[in-house]
């Protein structure tokens, strides 16, 4: 067992001091939170592998840590939850250098702090091979409220918050060999999951049903429909493009209904709503909106109607050449 | 990602089916729980990575996943809690064969049912090297009524449930080059999470201080003692050893002082405490006092004194010849 990490973390989780619900935090066999009366518990674990998720020589450790928290903030937002603590599970190899922990631990560290979550706890190991995290994290909602993957109803407008792709163009440039500068692919770099939009939208009860684009709005519209068992039409030329590089030119089609990682939220809502242009500062597009087929349909810019088949986000696992 | 994985995982847990407290289950961003009124959660989490904690070689995977999800059930046991839910994060290489991830979750599942605790969610992944698993609990107990490791007191008695050594004198015979058979080893092969018993001690308010042994006695008690800023006197000869192997002979003393995984609860209790000899069919010994001078000693068959240093189980990490 990697005893400095584990002093390391244990010494920035006393640190952290008293939260909001955390009875106990690190230091026991559990961790101790009180969930607010009349509220449901939310619970939600990510996988963070190196040669998987990340690579050492393209993110650098704070980023790690940041995209590693984000996962999982972006899942209780998509809830219309609120985060409470999160707990981390990380295994490194014996040779690992301590400044990489310590730059790790400062990303995921910083974004727990502006979501005001506390690192409540987790486990140290030694890696057989490779840097292994695993997040979880606990929220929470009121009773009953949790808005689902499974509500959508036919008529509903579909909607995005923020532009999409531009986690994938990032990711795109690293594999054709190029150095994307932080920068310019904010939406890899430094993600933020939408958890003051989750929450507005739970609150004023707009939508019908929410999920968060981990793997791509293909795959997560999929989602969506097979949960509430309706179809959908999106509009191509309605979807919201990420601007990226030192252009600012808009990702390729492909990337923005393929690509994951970009952590926005996308939810249906009654028509009889008024869904606003903007909320928490972030525009909200509507795209589409949900049918009783239960085909996804994408219909192109001359009228096109072609199926938009889900095209999983395998993260690393082969090159995801999505800029077009 | 593995898809043939998550599709496994979803059906078995949608096959679970409603449970008492889990209001949404897999197959959304989150799961989503309900915690009694008037009660605390409790969270915890803990690896079981290839190499370190099990190898394929000597373990079948159902003794993998029911040692998995035991490490998380016996970190609730400890707190007194009861557990509600787990969660798997699971990550495997691309040529693991789907029996062996079968096996390990029948074996995990058979231990979740048996301490009523359901599979709500999880994550997978591809493995960049060897089985990765985290696991992770969702347990309550009553408000306030957590059992920590912070309260013991000088003067209370010192109690472990069950015999020790049992485990690491499997493991022993594994890095000797023997086969040990199940059968003669179950606490290293079957392990049981001793919940009914951390119940009965938070129900009776028997317990000052609870933690359970995963880490072996001496590492164990050193963090009962360093949470509660106290010292410990332990009788070598009062310490029940585990009887394994054919012959059923009784480990050696160094096994049972310092090896680890055997998943037995260690307690205080106040003198005035009437503490029973057996709860729940199994023995509980008490093997020394807690003292006001911070450090532990142990007290050996001739009145000798010597500090019981923590001897750190570092899993595989190296050969533990535990066995004298």
């Amino acid at each position: 067992m990697p005893l400095a990490e584990k002093a390391l973390i244990s010494r920035i989780c006393r640190s952290v001091g008293p939260a909001h619900g955390l009875v106990q935090g690190i230091g026991d066999d559990c961790a101790v939170l009180r969930i607010l009366p009349g509220h449901e518990a939310l619970v939600t674990t990510d996988f963070t592998l190196e040669g998987i998720h990340f690579r050492r020589e393209w993110h650098p450790p704070e980023v790690v840590g940041r995209r590693c928290l984000t996962r999982g903030l972006s899942d209780i937002a998509a809830m219309g939850g609120t985060p409470i603590a999160a707990f981390l599970s990380l295994a490194v190899p014996p040779k690992l250098p301590q400044a990489w922990i310590d730059r790790f631990l400062r990303g995921l560290l910083d974004t727990a702090r502006e979501s005001k979550t506390v690192l409540a706890g987790g486990d140290t190991a030694q890696s057989p091979a490779g840097i292994l995290a695993d997040i979880i994290v606990l929220g929470s909602v009121p009773r009953g409220r949790a808005i689902l993957r499974s509500g959508a109803k036919p008529g509903d407008s579909i909607f995005v918050t923020g532009t999409l792709g531009g986690a994938a163009a990032a990711l795109s440039d690293f594999f054709a060999g190029k150095k994307p500068r932080p920068h310019d692919f904010p939406r890899h770099f430094a993600p933020v999951a939408r958890i003051q939009i989750g929450k507005v939208l739970r609150e004023k009860r707009l939508a019908s049903s929410m999920i968060d684009l981990s793997d791509g709005l293909s795959t997560d519209l999929g989602h969506i429909c097979d949960e509430s068992k309706v179809g959908a039409e999106v509009v191509a030329a309605a979807i919201p493009r990420a601007q990226v590089g030192r252009k600012r030119a808009a990702v390729g089609l492909p990337a923005a209904l393929h690509g994951g990682e970009d952590y926005e939220l996308l939810f249906t809502a009654s028509t009889r709503k008024h869904v606003p242009a903007r909320i928490a500062g972030v525009p909200i597009t509507r795209i589409g909106r949900i049918t009783r087929q239960k085909r996804v349909v994408l219909i192109g810019e001359k009228g096109s109607r072609n199926e938009l088949r889900p095209q999983g986000w395998e993260h690393f696992a082969k090159n995801p050449s999505l800029k077009s």
